[in-house]
């Protein structure tokens, strides 16, 4: 089936996705759906949850003060695992950590971590609205799941909870680094990057990074980026070189 | 020298940089430095014109009404060529496109191109806006010249004045296309990138492209990305496969 054929509305939800099966929407979802896209009960949708792949459906019946739900009724794609791909970043201003969490989920993070560290400006993170914006560029972008928005760390509480076996690609403008696709094009299994704040790493946290063996200094080329280009520039090399960057949209001609 | 002892701001001016030189500001960068910046005559700039490499200088007088000027003293980056790289987009919405901008300036393009097609919803472009962002960009991110945003052309009017010798990579959510890491991975010379409006190409436009020798349709993932982000990924994966991505930042410790 080509996109033209298939619904537009893509939404997450929480329930397992079964052929008949209803799954429950937020209030928000309903609320966005009848009040925004005016869909009325039997439109179609396409339904994924993180686990049982993508299924074609449709809205059930909703009245006024209902939170509604929908019907799944044909799968369209099978479960597929995602790159094991987390984005730690230094919390920055609103729009650019809105732009982080955006871009971050259209590039496939699987993981998305606020880390608190030194130079950081920003003092508070609004993870309700985080998530928000990580479901919402997920149904945009064809995903099969929803990247998870951590509750935020600060930076030695994250080195000293890193699992075992993951890398961690410090994007560091300063020091010595190795170019970022050189070590995405030699990498394989779990990986994490991690973008500084736009006053960049403290040198005493930057003597704590290199004394961890997970740690790789990367470098992303000869100008300095926004904490933010940082981001969706790490995620997109590692992707084409190390992740699913070989991929193509489903549901395309 | 490092980072800490050079002055924080970097100005591009028009005029050549030699040592003694008066350079002229424009009104819009004496009324930054003096009205929000509070510099004085004699702080420390450096100064950059595309041309000259880039060079330590300070502000000359500036009276209430004149126009300020800069005076170069002493080089501290000779010129550098940069990779010869066009981006060639269909116009977004306005934070949309300032985010093209402004992270394509970050990320190395030496041509904004603006191109109307067919499925693009935005119908004027605010040259004077973008052009302001891009030297701002450039400013902050230690380039040695401000990416030159053309007037915007239709798409079929790039393509009848494409350049002989350069390759133009269309970013393609559907059809075939090998990966831009791949394209990239083999290139040599100049290049261009082409990204779509968020509704893609028409069926027309993709074969108007096709048939065209230089052009190579490239893939960036099986995500749909928005434009935005489209432009900023497929720039950092051509930078550091085909570009200038083993370089490191000047002037870091």
């Amino acid at each position: 089936m080509t996109s033209d054929a298939l619904p537009r509305t893509r939404l997450f939800v929480d329930a397992p996705l079964a052929a008949g099966q209803p799954a429950p929407l937020t209030d928000t979802q309903t609320h966005h759906l009848r009040g925004v896209l005016r869909l009325e009960a039997g439109a179609g949708v396409r339904l994924f949850n993180g686990r049982d792949g993508e299924w074609l459906g449709r809205l059930g019946n909703f009245g006024r003060k209902d939170t509604g739900h929908a019907i799944a009724d044909e799968q369209l794609r099978p479960p597929a695992s995602a790159p094991d791909l987390w984005l730690c970043f230094a919390p920055v201003k609103k729009d650019a950590i809105d732009t982080v969490v955006e871009k971050g989920t259209e590039l496939g993070a699987a993981v998305l971590q606020p880390a608190f560290t030194r130079f950081t400006d920003v003092q508070r993170v609004n993870l309700d609205r985080l998530r928000a914006h990580a479901v919402a560029a997920a149904e945009q972008c064809e995903r099969l799941d929803v990247p998870e928005v951590r509750d935020p760390v600060g930076l030695d509480a994250l080195l000293a909870g890193w699992p075992a076996g993951r890398i961690l690609l410090v994007c560091a403008e300063a020091g010595e680094a190795r170019p970022l696709a050189e070590v995405a094009a030699e990498a394989a299994g779990p990986a994490g990057l991690l973008i500084g704040p736009e006053g960049g790493f403290a040198p005493a946290e930057l003597a704590a990074l290199q004394r961890h063996e997970f740690v790789r200094p990367v470098g992303l080329g000869p100008r300095i980026l926004r904490a933010d280009t940082a981001a969706i520039a790490a995620l997109a090399v590692w992707q084409s070189l190390a992740g699913d960057g070989r991929g193509r949209p489903p549901h395309r001609v």
